[in-house]
């Protein structure tokens, strides 16, 4: 096990109609001016943003309002977001939906108190200070409600990019179940493939003898490998949405991935993506993440071993001792197959991308001759090698 | 899954030497004048407290301190330090040790703002403020370095009574697990039995469709399962003491156990061993709670499949479905047997206790006519039986 830090200090508010308490929580942690964020209409007119509005005046608590954040959210809102909350004297970002708006959310709280281009933040440097952030959240997926990350999108050469700093974790984040149930079938598949893309990151690692994060990856892991399917045959089973809810945050507070190296290599493949063709994140990671594990499969002898545990514990495959690959694989095969039953795409055709795009791809992914990953380091070859096999790859 | 609220913002600085980095932590918190709360004279002679003091000068924080915390902390010594932080006009209580002396620095932390008895607090009223609480842990067990609850001991009637509020929630826990590498075998088994009963009073639930939640239980169970027995072979082995020491840690922050009912019995009828006997809480626990196990396999229909599940998912038993029974006494068994591979007592033989204190135990408990527990109501007359099982209990 490595030396850390863990530091989660987010509240989290967890529950059936506790949004509207959310007033209470603003104060609680010293809001008086908040900037409402939301997306497209569908918060508005599902009477969501006027429950939050209701709770804010019952507070006593002045508010303005952006909306229009999208699916992979764009710089461009954001700096429209940071001069409205400089004009209107704002002390507390409350984001009210899923993980882009969250994001977007965060990159506006970094950007008003600096003076520089917010864009620096998404560049490698670190926020020192930030306005607070709360969340309502919608759509159990990213985990942003719970991290310190935000990644945004340059509308400029559509680059995809990530910051992260203790700053911007939330301050609290209400989570109502029961909001995340109008969420269509597609969307909460992507969703729950994004949650497991979160732990499966952290859970391929070199570092040894970390049996405890090892043991929470496979608890998140089982845990959504029953609760998917029943929320997608029924999008009103509460208890299961309930479930993938917390699941999702638990798994990016970076509980489970502590004290190990993370790889994070499928996240920035996928992410060219998403930023190409515009698809959900979590199609995207439904394409490339089974395509990670098949080229890794093939290129370290340790990484077999630790396919067979993922195969065995996670997806209930019997070991194979005579043959570790055939297991390792056999994990590979039923990760697909449970991705396929949710209605997740597990190649290109299915996702809408195109093969003959995979130089492209692998030109903006950067890395030109260096390497990059936690648990295998990639090359450029490497990396267009995992395109082509999720291009192809077949149940 | 019920509603509920998370909140575990303490920072946890984890890894070999990080003590040497206190003092910033002190100074990030907004401690200036911190009093050094510790045990008996290990900490002194094993040059931890110098290296504390070292990093507080380092950062020009002054101090005092106040050693002397014994297991099973008394309100005596509370007292005092409330006296001497007040003197001392302290704005920050250090605790270096392990759970007892942070549960009298917590209280300490209440009692010096407060105008009453800090006692009041752990005879039902809830603490609104407190001093600043910042640990070095030195054994892994108790989980209070996470956790907004703490344990006294009223000398007086030698009564052991508990107070939780989020204001004694630790702002950091530095955690080095090669501290706890001095531990006696003995010690550290106790320990680890206090981790795995933490586990298992949030484990045992009637509130039904909590996968995450059980899931994750069964990770610290694993967890405690395989790295136990290495550290008890080898006190030396860092690897494994780290994995005890975060899954103690997060055992209690109760990210294990939102979203449930909890039972909390076993705790409560072992601290009434603990105190009269003045054992260790963790032997306590080895005895009460298999002996709690077996009164509720045989008092509710439910129970046994919750122990079914205990059995095969963390103890590795076929389920036997023609006698679901049968599966679930093999699991208390399997229990049981860890706890004596590692140690611990499993009868009142054992650990010092005698059978015919039981009507004592049970008329210090005090619950009357009164009912007891969260997963199973106990009354008295169960109490004393739980005790009988546990007096008599055998591999």
């Amino acid at each position: 096990m490595n030396s850390f830090d863990f530091y989660s200090p987010t509240k989290f508010v967890f529950g059936k109609d506790r949004e509207k308490e959310v007033g209470s929580y603003v104060k609680e942690f010293g809001g008086t001016k908040v900037l409402i964020h939301y997306g497209g209409g569908s918060a508005v007119r599902s009477g969501l943003i006027d429950t939050v509005k209701k709770s804010l005046d019952e507070h006593g608590i002045s508010y303005c309002e952006l909306g229009g954040v999208k699916p992979n959210p764009r710089d461009t809102l954001v700096y429209e977001g940071i001069e409205l909350a400089r004009k209107e004297k704002i002390d507390f970002i409350l984001a009210v939906g899923g993980g882009s708006i969250i994001d977007s959310a965060k990159a506006i709280a970094m950007g008003v108190p600096y003076d520089g281009d917010f864009w620096d933040f998404y560049s490698g440097k670190q926020a020192k200070e930030a306005l607070s952030v709360g969340t309502v959240l919608t759509i159990a997926a990213a985990g942003s409600e719970g991290s310190g990350d935000s990644v945004i999108t340059k509308v400029d050469g559509m680059l995809k990019r990530g910051a992260g700093s203790d700053v911007i974790r939330p301050r609290f984040s209400v989570m109502d179940p029961a909001l995340t149930q109008t969420l269509p079938a597609y969307q909460t598949a992507c969703g729950a493939t994004d949650i497991m893309a979160h732990v499966f990151e952290r859970y391929f690692t070199n570092t040894t003898e970390v049996e405890v994060t090892d043991r929470l990856c496979e608890a998140l892991l089982l845990t959504m490998i029953k609760e998917t399917p029943r929320v997608i045959e029924d999008p009103n089973n509460y208890q299961a949405r309930a479930n993938i809810m917390w699941a999702g945050t638990v798994a990016h507070t970076n509980i489970v991935g502590v004290g190990r190296d993370q790889d994070w290599n499928s996240h920035g493949i996928e992410h060219e993506l998403s930023a190409l063709y515009d698809c959900a994140h979590g199609a995207g990671l439904a394409v490339i993440m089974p395509a990670w594990m098949d080229f890794i499969s093939e290129h370290h002898d340790g990484n077999v071993m630790r396919l067979c545990q993922m195969a065995t514990r996670v997806f209930g495959c019997e070991m194979d001792f005579e043959d570790p690959m055939a297991t390792a694989k056999a994990g590979i095969h039923c990760f697909r197959e449970f991705l396929h039953s949710i209605g997740m795409p597990i190649n290109f055709a299915e996702l809408g991308a195109k093969e003959e795009d995979i130089p492209a791809l692998v030109e903006k992914f950067g890395l030109g001759d260096g390497r990059t990953g936690g648990f295998v380091r990639l090359s450029s070859e490497d990396v267009a090698e995992i395109y082509r096999i999720a291009a192809k790859a077949e149940l």
